[in-house]
């Protein structure tokens, strides 16, 4: 489907064609193009109408491309991605939108519904000024909003972990390292995403491109900053979720410790005690105890007694108990 | 084997040898030589007819480079490599072409079949237009056609990452180690390949040599930036293998911390039984216990059950069971 | 609350509102206007009295940025963070400030009381000359109390690092993992804290800008110093709880080691014991041991006494006792 | 010993002594010294004729010197490394080799013999040509040689890797451990040698001193591609060693889980029967089981047997068989 | 204690006072003043007669910033470090010596003796000359005795990690990983002390000062290099430390595993024996053994003699003995 928005004379309106005399230097219109889950024949527009070099037109199309900013001369190609991490599936789906900035139009490019074009499409028809403010303004409220909407989803992983950290230490359970790999995977897909973005918001906001203005570039510098910060925290997710791995294997290792503790104390008291009835069951003349006959089983209980009492001593030293 | 393909007024034919006057500036030819498998007295043309710096020549029949892109003045050298990975076999072979770009002529250099230059040999056969657009584009198809090839063994690479990861959680094995290491070799010979091919492509992208036009460099920055998506997924891959060997580090430690419990369950219920045992084997009078002598037997029975049941108690509780 | 400290020809005042006209670059005024948790009313004198750039004022109001120092022009806007560590608690508590340097004034932002802010109030309030140097300078003066303020609680952190060192080689627990891994929390913290931090004070001191005289950017190399070597101490913690973490793997395996030694060396010599004892009791006819009927309890144990010596012997040698 | 080979007009001459006058640079002359083992009296050639700067003199002397190039005006001081790996004993010797380029002429000082310079030499004495190249031929030559002198040492030591790792999955032994380590130590010099070097000749390839002619920075190239590959290779075999370390680690544990399974088994299966047996030796009442006193006994195996065969099914379902 | 050496026309003198004449451009005396442990008094003479920035007098008061150099316009600051390493007690000392180098005059101010000043007091004491070659030179030479001073104790840790090394194969013990600990920390402590170090120099040898000439920056070039050494060195010891630390876990690894290998071999042979004799003392009817009653006890011998002969073959054949 092909929106178009045109503002021309302070109004904006929403036109089903465009008319390429609109894209002449000093036609005094300013367009959007929203191009969402366009059909083959919508997306020759780009080519007929506007006359987007063939290899952005294809990069566009494929969808398969990295976060980047390329300058074609007369407008600027732009790929973003927006996220959508839904944590309980660990499914980590990044939405891209291409965007070709020109001096008098913004084509938007993308496959399903995407909540911040969908956002600012809201604006743009409640409010003409939105459009009023040139198509690179419009290009950052769309990338404004397309970084707010990573900051909920980065939260939501930062409780996850916070949550694993206080499970890992209270009730210990294999299953815990499949979801700390699961949770790498999705810190390092976070960070890929967010890193090559920076970078491209990074070129908007060094003022690398004239389609930019210098007032404009300091609201870019701003979601260039929340990238930053994005960035920085996704480093120090993957440094945390190793600090988990490791917790774990030392919880696993003291369980073990713990384990073989209690089956050594366990043989310890109770070997020797075989033996001892393993002595008084032989049969040959046994040596006659104290108290008489009578006497030998209670003797024999005391003698086990004594040692696994003596044992117990020595475990609590060793600080075993 | 030579096959020189002559493009001369719009058309191309095969021919069978090149004639040194078609290499002139002015000679309005352009020509595509490709050497596959070239007898010594074949590669003497290098020399002989295109007088090809010795020590470009000397690289191309060694076969021992890494990519890299050099400047002789005249022409350029590009080495870059094919992959063919056998993910069963572990097999990662690269293919080295090597490329000789004037501006009149490309000749290609490679051992073996190659699929890249194969796929374009068919285009140039079937298609006049394929060889008019110039050498340099021709250049650019064989490396665009090279680095498609990456993408399927790329993604196979990523699905025997998922399948083993799989494995490592339903069934482990021991013999996983050996598979991660082989996947971790090869990985890193993935990023081996295509890190310095990366940089080359990129060098051809940014215009550095006057034989790239302005019009041909976009289409190796869109080459140049399926390496970097490459490069970057070796990266990724590398992280997921390692992830992978601490994954089964830490189901072996997990297992071990599971036997040693079924032991220590196994040993704390039977040892006390067997001094039960012991003791009323023993040769002294033993004390009587209620009921007559006759049940004695399942008296004791009866204590070995309320101990075992006690145990077992127990280490429900620690959440051993 | 608003407190303006205004310098005249020589004398310092605290004065209740700012004089637009003060603003003006000949009105021979310096200016210090501190916004210690405004309200929402009192936050509109950074736009309507100063005309700050709004990106700026809502960075101040969000204090949600990292450290940073941005020129808009007419003023330098920087974001610096005071750090309150209660190492106790683990709580690594950052405050943010919000510097607004011009030419003729100093305007800090800050939610919360600040420490270094309170303490420079306290020397303008006694002293003249404090303000009488210029509004840099008195930057200079905030920042360089705020990055002394560091020093203990770094000093704080390193004393804990040593003081757990000792425990895990004399006394070790479990629960030190969770220790450990909280302060590798906290070190991570200063590192992010602390890196950007130096990085914006070093272009104060590489007078990037011109509102630092040369003079002043001798002071901020020294406060940029003392955060390089902050920094450095950051990297260097990390460095060595990552060591803490490795001593006490070690430590636990060590222990596994020696409970297993002692579980083995029991089974050792009372397994033989136990097969002796029912050797002796098995109710076939046993051979004669010599010295007669009476004697052959104190031969059994004798060679029981035998095994069990040798086995130790054996242990001995092995390095197991 | 000083041996000084001296080129006039087209052919090559062993002279015994350096007359200053040809050092001139309109003298004709070109040079080459080798000091083999010098004596303190032969160095003194390096001051006393050819004025080389003292601490470039005392630099060669010392022998503790990593590679580098420097330049000192009228000419190029270079240190560079021959290496002698013997792989059985784990000696990763250097040999250090200096080297003065002058316009007109090569002075080489080494103590030992070096191959490299034995090759050259063996080629100056039959070919007149080979010195009529130049002095930086001369120097390219020694170079190449000292360089295609490191494939085999490394080939060597990537055989020794696959045959390790082969042992380790093979038939696992502690002392893999020493050995791992040796070799890694092996690599690490490996790298520390190759890197410096690899830099000290990328300098010479990239033209930065007028000594070297733009013919000969081809040549040098190719050299630093070798370099810059055996520096990439001993990147990936630090990887590699890493990797075998892993898996012998993964090793050991595999193998103690399997002695544990042994142990637990046995147990297992071993101390109920203990149990019935103890049971039936108690001197108590028995019940009576069906068939009579005379089948007793083989009910009692029976029961073992049934119980013994109930485990080891259990066993095998959880996978430990 | 203050010290000052005059140079004058060729004699050097020690004077108690400095004229501030003496510093005039023009003056022709060069000067070295020593502050060692200076009082509060004569620390003013940098103020007084120098007039240093107070800041570089602030740091060298101080003595707690890393090793710089810095640029006050007319003066160079300074700070560099010696080392005072005990390696048998794990006290990494570092002593820092300031150093203010003007045209004319140098001043180096240090608390507690130095042995690289003392050293180069010694020689100007006895030599008029070593002032003569000006002050930088004479900074040179402090350096140089400082860097040379690294040495010996950087080579004494190499020894005691190759000692170490050999401990860790022949005589594990679980106290060495504390040791493991110290060094590690200490090398850290030296690569902190040496890479500031490597670059201040490193700063002096590019000749980014003028007070440092040609000539003498290839003299710094050499320091600087014997810096880059032990940097290098430094990184080459954190490798090896942490190989040790590998190979001791590995070790302790493989220890438990010798330990739980005779545990299982011990209980294999002993279990089923006990379920022998315990058979046999059953109070039921047994059945008879062949060759009589007599004989049944030495057939009860014979068949575990079997079963234990088949049981230590089957571990033979495990690898296990």
């Amino acid at each position: 489907m092909i929106t178009v928005y045109k503002h021309e004379r302070g109004s904006t309106q929403v036109v089903d064609r465009v008319d390429p005399a609109w894209l002449k230097p000093d036609s005094g219109v300013w367009l959007w193009v929203d191009l969402s889950d366009p059909t083959p024949d919508e997306t020759k527009i780009l080519n007929d109408v506007f006359h987007f070099h063939e290899l952005s037109i294809e990069d566009a199309i494929a969808e398969i491309h990295h976060p980047k900013v390329e300058s074609y001369g007369t407008y600027l190609y732009l790929i973003l991605h927006g996220i959508d991490f839904k944590a309980r599936e660990h499914t980590f789906r990044t939405q891209e939108i291409d965007f070709f900035l020109g001096d008098h139009y913004l084509v938007t490019f993308h496959t399903g519904t995407s909540r911040s074009i969908q956002r600012v499409t809201e604006v743009c028809t409640r409010n003409d000024r939105a459009l009023g403010e040139g198509p690179a303004a419009l290009l950052y409220r769309i990338i404004d909003t397309l970084v707010d909407n990573y900051r909920p989803e980065v939260d939501k992983l930062a409780g996850r972990l916070d949550q694993m950290e206080k499970e890992i230490f209270s009730r210990p359970r294999s299953t815990i390292v499949k979801r700390i790999l699961d949770y790498k995977r999705d810190i390092a897909s976070l960070r890929r995403v967010v890193m090559p973005q920076r970078d491209a918001v990074g070129r908007l906001a060094r003022r690398e491109f004239p389609q930019i203005a210098e007032q404009l570039s300091y609201r870019f510098r701003d979601v260039h900053d929340h990238l930053i910060r994005l960035a920085d925290e996704a480093v120090f997710f993957q440094d945390r979720i190793s600090s988990l791995l490791d917790a774990h294997l030392s919880n696993v290792s003291n369980q073990l410790n713990g384990v073989m503790k209690v089956l050594t104390i366990i043989s310890t008291i109770f070997m020797p005690m075989t033996v001892l009835t393993g002595l008084y069951g032989m049969n040959v003349p046994l040596p006659h105890l104290p108290g008489g006959e009578a006497a030998a089983f209670w003797w024999i209980l005391g003698i086990m007694g004594t040692i696994s009492g003596a044992m117990l001593g020595l475990f609590r030293r060793k600080g075993w108990l």
